[in-house]
């Protein structure tokens, strides 16, 4: 098979491919505009899954998999790659601890006032009178409940939290002290002290916070999103900063990103922005290319196995 | 009984201890030079444990209990104490929650760029190319296996870690993978990447890390002290980061506090300084003073059942 990558991949993941699969025949590329000439006898590519468009779809007409070594899948052209039913499997997973450790690391930053321990050392500043809150036993929403929701949730069980869990059915899921379904998070709002969102960018999940959700979450509550920008419109939740509304919002994913250097996230002391780096990980290639290895070893034998396919037909 | 407190404390614990004991006489102060007038009379002193002298002992002959509201008791009067017979009991265990959350922060500011991400913040810098270590799945030794030892053994499980506990004995303790004595403790060394040190302050504890410690650790490797700060003179913490042989040390305590301000821990790029407050809590009073209320239960019944008796004879 003809395996094409337009994902930029480390030499050593490079050559462990290779070597694990010397049958097969692969090209590796920086990039897609490098990776475009190769595409007609592609059958097989390995991509970030942003630069696939229906225009490259149409010139690799051997292609029958697109394995995207990222989480998230939203700008994958999903009714072209139906027609065709081209395989789509996603590295879904590989991003829990980076993601999880993020939310602690930066709930503590915001709870215990680590911006403030990090200036006073830079001035030389002893002090014990700061005012360092605890996250230890308080209550934690989760919303989306997959790998990453669960690890989170795994983390706070440790720091003795509540956990509830927010997902499509509210079904049972390990790790959540309580499930419950998207319609009824509202009721649960003012008795959590935590809010994070995992949720990805569907049809379904755009908007899904609303200004009447922070407006239901108590004044010391922190509302982190590690999901997708546009799960909540920036102006919510800057007015809900502002209204005092929520005490702090952490936020590492924006409707537009980069983030504008002009936006007023940036600025606002309630609002602590990232630049959509919680899932960054030195284990990254590894974790996704090992994925991509299972399933191509099922794929060789035409085994139904593979791992994280994705429904090209809903999206995720 | 006549109970003075020479530690301050907030009007609304006070209120609390003299309607749960309204047959109890509480007179409270906000230092020991207030409470010096009074300590004649008192039976009970409530104290952090930093103001009691053998002159001040001296004083109160009819003293039965000293309840030093603290976990550090390194500072009382033990041979005083101890010849008098004088029962003294101490808050050990309340700073488990902050100081294990502390031990958590400070590792992922350290290994996650905590500090990088905020200066991009203030510089309005959009970039993901940040090399961000995880902390989950590595090993964490934690010298000293008390409450606080295993709180910060149980959550390092959450983050999939091997958890290797130092103590006297190396007896098995909860949350531990693997307990060692404290003599075998250099051949475990080369093998961790966390070592967080809990250590009190006895005559056993006294310098109990060595330059020879730092050596045996990989060159990545963190070094945290929230035990005492005499446990490990500051000059080879100093030599051992300077010369590589650790990655980067954490340190809340210090063998002069305040840290002079030209100490050059301050400066030193991978050494992070806090001010010896990982144990912080706004819970504090509520929690030292509930064991004192319970401990002042079983006095008053001359029941045989106090929490936290201290060994006067042995320092701890």
């Amino acid at each position: 098979m003809y395996i094409l990558s337009s994902a930029e991949l480390p030499a050593e993941n490079q050559t462990k491919l290779k070597n694990a699969f010397p049958e097969e025949t692969f090209v590796f590329c920086n990039n897609m505009d490098e990776a475009s000439e190769f595409l007609l006898e592609a059958n097989i590519i390995i991509t970030y899954g942003e630069d696939l468009t229906e225009n490259i779809l149409d010139q690799a007409s051997q292609l029958k998999w697109v394995m995207v070594i990222a989480a998230g899948i939203d700008k994958l052209p999903f009714e072209a790659l139906n027609k065709r039913n081209i395989l789509v499997t996603s590295a879904k997973g590989i991003h829990r601890a980076p993601m999880s450790e993020y939310v602690f690391m930066m709930l503590m930053l915001v709870y215990r006032q680590g911006k403030k321990l990090i200036e006073n050392e830079k001035n030389k500043v002893w002090t014990r009178d700061i005012h360092m809150e605890e996250i230890t036993g308080k209550s934690m929403l989760i919303a989306g409940t997959g790998v990453i929701g669960k690890e989170i949730a795994k983390v706070a069980k440790a720091f003795q939290m509540k956990t509830i869990g927010v997902s499509r059915s509210g079904r049972d899921i390990s790790h959540f002290d309580k499930n419950i379904a998207r319609e009824e998070m509202i009721h649960y709002l003012p008795e959590v002290d935590f809010v994070v969102s995992v949720l990805p960018s569907t049809p379904e999940t755009k908007g899904f916070f609303q200004y009447e959700h922070f407006k239901a979450m108590q004044g010391h509550a922190v509302f982190i999103n590690i999901g997708r920008g546009d799960t909540v419109r920036g102006e919510e939740i800057l007015k809900a900063v502002r209204d005092k509304e929520i005490y702090h919002a952490v936020l590492d994913v924006f409707e537009t990103e980069p983030l504008p250097s002009d936006d007023p996230f940036w600025e606002e002391e309630n609002i602590t922005v990232t630049t959509h780096l919680s899932g960054v990980s030195p284990h990254y290639h590894n974790r996704a290319l090992d994925i991509f290895s299972e399933n191509l070893k099922a794929f060789q034998e035409d085994r139904n196995e593979l791992m994280n396919i994705v429904d090209t037909d809903k999206g995720y």
